[in-house]
């Protein structure tokens, strides 16, 4: 297993580098923007060249490994390895000139992350986070950081297109609102879940949003030190289809589940 | 006239340039950040360099002029002749590692703009726009453009710090962030107006928010062909204290009007 792992990390490091790379050469240059939904997603020619070369590397080393990649879907394959890649989360602000999105591939062992690799290319930033050995951001070692006073704290919030306008939803993200100094919404979970882990960031609430963005972001904030939780506080493992969850620093538990409910009471 | 016009959008390309260089040089390796004011707003060393290069710049070549800064304030001369200098819009973005901030210069002329630069460092990007002249970004003219849906488009929210949580503002932000696809809130003005004259962004509606951020977005966007009007439609020329505005490609004014009426009704 440790052997596995060793090699994985090295793939997925030179797939996601490869990948932002090229993404980031095409930015500002992309000719085709396809609507990916009905919910106003869209979908450029570059998440498919991303994909394209992340899965390619993934194929050479593990042929074996289950991989699950959010264009073209499952490849079928029964393994306790799966690789659950986002070549290309921040579409929406690739699309639009932000320069906010990164390449993310996580490796699962039976049903858990065991290793995060996330890069910003338009920054360099290359974050990485192996289950029990902590998580790195530019090979240095980043911490979720307690803040000084967290109702003046920075949060991001994570939701589901398909139910953006949900009123349970509507309610829990205008509450969360007023009860915080910034309400960050970047539209590239992953980035939100980076900062979180490097203490850019006080707190994460996600309301069912689960997708191939989600779980490297969950791996590198517990790898560095943070909570992440249920709305009633319960320590999230796994996988879920329907996520609803808080992630913060250990110091700011009992503020986030007394405001979550607030809101969805 | 014309003279000092060309003058002057020589020196605030320049200066615009060598400052933004600079707060890019030294992007997630700030030493200081101070919070500024109650409402949390912060400071860092990088805005008081970026200023000292902007204005040692006018200086040299306007020592007569009027200016109006960011951190420094007004200079105290009389003229006819006004800069307004934001060195960094987005500080609170640049302190926490989020590659979106700029440097906006503003002349204006008698109270209104006559010459707007901004200057997007992490992506390269120069705008650069002069009273009936047009609107360029790296000197390619810039326009806004018709959303195909507008109630699927993406607008800008734009809202002064000190009235955040009044309850008007959060009633007409609220009832917006669900009549859009997208409520962006980037906290750094000028690259909101620049994105809707560059086509990019749908509208933008501003909940009195005055400051040095301000007048070169505006000059942008109406040079790009965009409305800016107050709540009632009436068309937005030279200054206010206490701006309530909402800007739009001209197809979306009918829109744009009843959807804001609705949220402060």
């Amino acid at each position: 297993m440790e052997d596995i792992l060793r090699a994985a990390k090295k793939v997925a490091i030179q797939a996601a580098l490869q990948a932002g790379q090229e993404a980031k050469n095409r930015f500002e240059n992309i000719n085709s923007i396809l609507e990916k939904d009905d919910f106003g997603d869209v979908v450029t020619e570059v998440d498919h060249l991303a994909e394209e070369i992340i899965l390619t590397h993934i194929a050479k080393s593990f042929p074996d490994h289950c991989v699950d990649s959010e264009e073209i879907g499952h490849n079928g394959r029964q393994s306790d390895w799966m690789w659950i890649v986002d070549p290309l989360d921040g579409t929406n602000n690739y699309a639009i000139g932000l320069p906010l999105f990164a390449t993310s591939i996580t490796l699962m062992h039976q049903g858990n992350p065991v290793l995060a690799v996330i890069y910003e290319p338009m920054v360099d930033r290359l974050f990485v986070s192996a289950a029990d050995k902590g998580a790195f951001c530019n090979n240095i070692r980043v911490q979720t950081k307690p803040c000084p006073s967290i109702q003046r704290g920075t949060i991001g919030w994570i939701q589901g297109h398909k139910v953006q306008n949900e009123a349970r939803a509507v309610k829990l993200r205008h509450h969360l609102d007023v009860r915080f100094k910034r309400m960050m919404r970047v539209w590239a979970p992953t980035l939100q879940w980076c900062m979180l882990a490097k203490g850019d960031l006080d707190g994460i609430v996600l309301y069912n949003s689960e997708g191939t963005d989600l779980y490297s972001g969950i791996l590198m904030v517990q790898e560095a030190g943070g909570l992440v939780m249920d709305y009633e506080g319960k320590p999230f493992r796994g996988m879920s289809p329907e996520p609803y969850l808080i992630a913060c620093h250990p110091a700011h538990k009992e503020h986030f589940l007394k405001t979550v409910a607030e809101g969805m009471g």
